[in-house]
């Protein structure tokens, strides 16, 4: 077998996430269609992620195998080759061989996050698919002073939901919460170790909180010991979330 | 009277422009219907500018009049009132009480556009609607020597295109035209007294083959004295170019 390394980006506006049990309405259904016009084996994707409906990626990592007999296509015309079949809110914008060692999920050491949040009284219209309209103008200083009490390694449940009922083990590892802005636009930075079931929502709502003066921004040490989800803030809109990009170690180490 | 300046924001992709004089679907349209909810004059908007389909804008200003005894609402509420009657691809970013003697297009002093470019083998999904896709590599510093020939008071006729089977006095200044790159996003600043029909796009075309290596950066001093279109680069796609703001004299002066 071939193992081959993808990574993806695309407008999730149109899908019911990144895998769709049902609908056929997933991402990576329309990613196999394509794989499998190329390929007899219709392989299937393994994702460092499962993103939820309506949120974009910019970088998230997959693989799949195929027989050596069937990959005949050269890794650096793939790219081009599987984008050829796939409509135009999703691409692949990098393809290569990875070793049969390869596991796009359990490799992975890190993830960034970006959240984008339009801050003006009126939306703009060219950015209303990828950011959350907030009309009412944030205090940046008092998010960035609550932002620093994500980073380091916390029991996330407080910021977390449920999903199919199953919560999974709690601790995940900030490593960088930051917040920027460039105009009226404010972007959040979020890399973890991992990140529990809208996890990054709920930071961003939270944070939005305490900008819009709701929550004072040291009762987000207190969200974090209470493990309770009905102390923080409501999730941030699927819109404005986009999958930036997937660390994984340096090969050799 | 009482005179109002409307500065607007809008998504060009389902427009036939900003004006169409048959189908109904301008951008001009969609903000005169909302005023006419608010205004029983309904009253119809003077324009800075007249943007091409699939144009996109975020700083177009306009000016409409209406009676003093339909003016109700205070100039600070009327972008909400008329934005809650507008379609979420067109939004009005400001509204300002204006002087009798303020005209949106005789007064504007300069304009400025930019035109994005996603230069990459593979397009951004999310930035589909508003970035031109140049999969090639451009090369930036040949670009630029040539962006500098733009700038200055030039006859422009080698760049436009006929409107209307009418030229126009071919005469503009163009007081910058600047090029950033941040990541694979390539974005033009232009700016100038004025611009013929569709020479933005002409301009941008030009600097593209440029950048591609398939015409040297010096070449645009000849294209510009041929004052022949055959000569010049075709019109980069409508789409990546948005009218970013309008200048006017400081009042008082």
């Amino acid at each position: 077998m071939r193992k081959f390394k993808l990574t993806l980006a695309y407008d999730g506006t149109a899908y019911h996430g990144w895998q769709s049990q049902n609908s056929g309405r997933g991402v990576a259904d329309q990613i196999e269609s394509a794989l499998a016009r190329l390929f007899p084996s219709a392989p299937r994707l393994t994702s460092s992620s499962r993103t939820d409906t309506g949120v974009h990626a910019r970088g998230l990592v997959t693989h799949f195998e195929v027989p050596c007999t069937e990959s005949r296509i050269p890794a650096r015309q793939l790219a081009l080759a599987i984008n050829a079949g796939l409509p135009d809110d999703v691409r692949v914008i990098a393809a290569t061989r990875a070793p049969a060692s390869f596991h796009a999920r359990f490799d992975a050491t890190a993830k960034e996050y970006r959240y984008s949040i339009w801050n003006h009284p009126a939306m703009d219209p060219l950015a209303r698919h990828r950011a959350w309209h907030v009309p009412r103008l944030l205090d940046l200083a008092a998010m960035r002073s609550a932002a620093v009490h994500f980073v380091g390694t916390h029991d996330f449940r407080a910021f977390t939901t449920k999903r199919d009922g199953r919560l999974g083990a709690p601790l995940r590892t900030v490593n960088r919460c930051e917040i920027v802005r460039r105009g009226a636009e404010i972007t959040f930075r979020i890399e973890a170790s991992g990140f529990l079931y809208k996890m990054c929502r709920g930071i961003v709502g939270t944070l939005v909180q305490v900008g819009e003066g709701r929550c004072p921004a040291g009762q987000v040490l207190e969200m974090l010991a209470s493990h309770d989800r009905r102390t923080t803030g409501s999730n941030a809109p699927a819109h404005g979330l986009v999958l930036w990009q997937v660390f994984y170690r340096p090969r050799g180490q």
